[in-house]
């Protein structure tokens, strides 16, 4: 069986694994593990900020950050499909108190002038304040979308000058810094914080690392004790991190010419295959998938008409090829 | 001077005065006022519903009625510039944990197809199931624009389509009935929950309502209470409440014709001014507004170049006339 | 029927409708009541503290007081039996994100001692820390006991020492105030915050106040509004408790009296009322409850075998004789 | 270096690293890690619950189940030194909106008459319900005290003829089993919930579960995913779970005979040493950890003149007996 539902079902290799089994560990909750630590200074340079803090899922990455930025009774604004307001069970409101307003973009992006409306920091006392804007890089359900540079930039100025904190969910920036050979740095410098994943196409088990000041950290550290994160020999998970960015970041290129392949083999123009997600449109999706789950591939209906197909570190050149050989059969 | 800041500055007249003197009272958090339980049938009958509940705010109303139709983790959607997301100070995600979403509409309504989209029920254990539509009408910061009727009726049918509650902030939905024709109950028929205040252009002092099923408002209750919204003899208020509704309702008409006379004052499509809500375009707001003040008459700026002007029970047709004759001659 | 369930029941005199009715007003959202300010400037004054903020109910008072001092995470002291903890609805928690620990007193009171061992304003990052004790004066559940001078400061200073706040539910204050002859500034002198009520001994129909700093009472202006307490002309029922300050104050000995009465009719010792509530042992309070009514009494069972006797401003010395009389022959 | 600081210390065994390195994975947001799913199955079996739930933290697994048990606004009771009171950073009040009351009992047990003053499931709708009772087996604060079975069936019994729930934070209830040969599932017979911890006594890396109904793990799965504790691959981590209960159960019979040995060098009664922890009085507390560390022996001050000793997976009879005779010649 082909799995296409999602990145996030790799299952980590055998030089991982033996990572994991010889890493140096100690308890993090005292700050004392040296492998989790190496880890985190290693992503906050890749980043160029200050600080990073392992977390053991990228929404609690996400819930961190954007509960640092903005306070309770505040907002943050967002695209309508972002993982934030979609995907993260309404941790924003649940658990941080925070409100948002969102707009709507086909492709996940942002458009500024939308954006400068819905931008409020300072309408006095007895209004909402807008605290931060948070943009997802690449953008999950609008089909793995690569944010450009450009577009990040130009709402990190409009940030500044309303006196709002930009954050990005780069859950998938490695794909987006792949795709585009756009330096890490750069996003980092536009940003005031970002949550990372290391397990959809890094391929570690389990982590992500929310990203930004050392002050923000400390406190960031403090938070993830209140909601149950803080873990204790955390370097066993650390190490798959490490060695998932020395060996699982410059193979993404191959996750995303996988996809291009698939997305021909669908019917879909692969120019709009930005990285490793693909979006297919079928008259009947759940039909599509039981068709293909029965010739040997697994793909997951996200709508009535809609079709998503993930590639990554499990599927090979081989797979993909036999996977777009069968999809291109199914209707 | 003439206050045209906003429908909630309006003082008590010296009939309704008389009417909270000899208001018959009680404990009302033991449910033994007489006057606030005649006041809450009385609103409840006009809307068809069940019940309804006094509270000292709008925001209130809206907290509790959202909060109801909507769990901690759920999300309500509702217009960018609408109340519940802008005004009530991040209530809705701060106190109730809830999520929101929005849309962008021009004049604070809907786009049928947009919504569609957003609407979300039924995505599984990890999503975000949107829980109610909120509507606006008249809408405040879209200005004083109504919502059609038929407008409204379409999203109670999506709504039941998706499974998904409708509630209506009509604040000021006593001047859309006014302007309209549209009986009170058919608003009532095509909605879970409405919050109506007796403060704006009704002119009572304080309070508004929370209008819905019995059992709901029996929850609402509760929570009113943790709220710290649980009064005692508040009968005093009550009779305002009464008082407005025998006496303040049709008026209404006089405020829509004198805000459409402002408007024409202003430069202002008078066809665009649907109820006692004028918002002009001046290209140095703050300095039309200190110029009005010096002649007499009291505006607001809601944004750069954006005035906002009201009427209400304390703007009589003479007051009208004048403030008109003052802001024709101002930059 | 001579009703002594509560003192929350009583029903404004003529003079204070009179008052109420003649009272002058603003928009008090906008900041633009005359009589309400007057209000919160004067029981400031009374207390010694710089400012103070009107809300529609003591629940609200205590909830944005507690707030104030103690953030999301942090946790307040309070005796086990306070209204705080148990009649509030659990808004500290649920509103506010505030924990408590809470001691437990026979009295309402505090042991010194035991406080000590609770108090942990600094056990390091990872645990809860104690941002506040909360004391009630007199303490309603306890008995309407009065809390010692003495303790109140022996708390101060304990509090100091460690760092913390002190907050008290002064709801009836007023009621130790004459019982005890003690100034009001010497409880505010005392206190980072207190809560104090006009719509129980004082006979207003609605109002608290919280007084405290400018700077902390302008933050609780913002979280009225966001807990939608924030009311419009509000000075109808300022005018209500201006009135009572006037009026309704030192008449509190004439309750206090009664209660010892009402004590002495039911066989509990006078010694142990300490103002306007008295706590009656019976084996079935529920059949006591039901033939005092029969006798045309309201008394109220708070437990198996307790019944809570409470006099008021609607209970004159002929009703306290009349009411005595008729509980001295009932088991 | 000799480290009696925490059981949390503690670095998995070769044999342990073994296991992680060699275990079956699958994605569990998808239900589908086989090895996580066998762990949950176990330990739900051990404790003769329908279901468990694996959580990165033993403070997750305590929010998840009292946050089940107790909705906003509702209450639970504990003791005043329970971790849930003041080791989990106040999350039950700032994620869970729960309030608490808590009793004081010298050894983190239960007095009943005390117990049953507190408890009040049912004083009507303006009042904090008591919606569950939480106990901690062993206490950790207490110095790690046994909670005698028949005390927690009392409880029990207590808390059925109340109608509310309760919850053990047995985080250390292996220790308790092993001290008292009591059957685990006796312990799970008298709760509605329990919370248990790999990661301490058993020297796993990571890990704990919350045990309890079918329905109420099926909601907690839910809320762990809110809370960012949806792991995926997190078969590595449970398959140092299952290595722990089938090898580092019965040998915490030598930490507890190696925490007697240790409180008899320190002048203790090792019969107040119930388990693994052990509470000794210094006149300077942090001058005697500084001294031990000197020495070779790393020891915690937990108050100013106390200091906690912990033995664990890594502390040998050689280490215990090392350690002993170097903390003997120290005051």
């Amino acid at each position: 069986m082909i799995d296409l539902r999602s990145d996030t079902l790799t299952r980590p290799t055998e030089a991982m694994r033996a990572a994991m089994a010889r890493a140096e560990v100690g308890d993090d909750v005292y700050g004392e593990d040296p492998t989790v630590r190496a880890l985190e200074e290693r992503v906050a340079a890749m980043f160029g900020h200050e600080a990073a803090l392992f977390t053991p899922t990228g929404s609690l990455a996400n819930v961190l950050a954007v509960g640092l930025l903005v306070a309770p009774g505040q907002e943050v604004l967002c695209e309508a499909s972002a993982h934030i307001a979609r995907a993260e069970l309404g941790a924003h409101g649940a658990v941080s108190g925070v409100t948002m307003r969102t707009w709507i973009h086909e492709r996940g992006g942002v458009d500024l002038d939308v954006l400068r409306r819905l931008v409020a920091p300072d309408m006095g006392p007895f209004f909402v304040r807008t605290a931060a804007i948070s943009l997802e890089n690449t953008h999950n359900f609008a089909g793995g979308t690569v944010l450009p540079l450009a577009d990040l930039q130009a709402v990190r100025a409009l940030a500044d000058e309303a006196g709002v904190a930009v954050h990005v969910d780069g859950a998938r920036i490695w794909n987006a810094h792949v795709a585009t050979g756009t330096p890490l740095s750069e996003y980092g410098a536009a940003t005031d914080s970002l949550a990372v994943c290391l397990s959809k196409g890094l391929g570690a088990p389990v982590g992500s690392l929310v990203v930004g000041s050392a002050e923000a950290m400390a406190e960031a550290r403090v938070r993830r004790k209140r909601l149950g994160g803080g873990m204790r020999q955390v370097g066993i998970l650390a190490a798959a991190g490490l060695h998932a960015l020395d060996h699982h970041v410059e193979r993404l290129a191959d996750d995303h010419a996988h996809a291009r392949l698939l997305a021909e083999a669908c019917g879909t123009d692969p120019e709009s295959v930005h990285t490793n997600i693909v979006v297919v449109e079928k008259a009947d999706a759940a039909g599509f998938v039981a068709r293909a789950q029965d010739a040997g591939v697994r793909v997951a209906a996200v709508g009535p008409t809609t079709v998503r197909l993930v590639t990554h570190l499990d599927v090979s050149r081989a797979d993909a090829e036999r996977a777009a050989a069968v999809l291109s059969t199914l209707e």
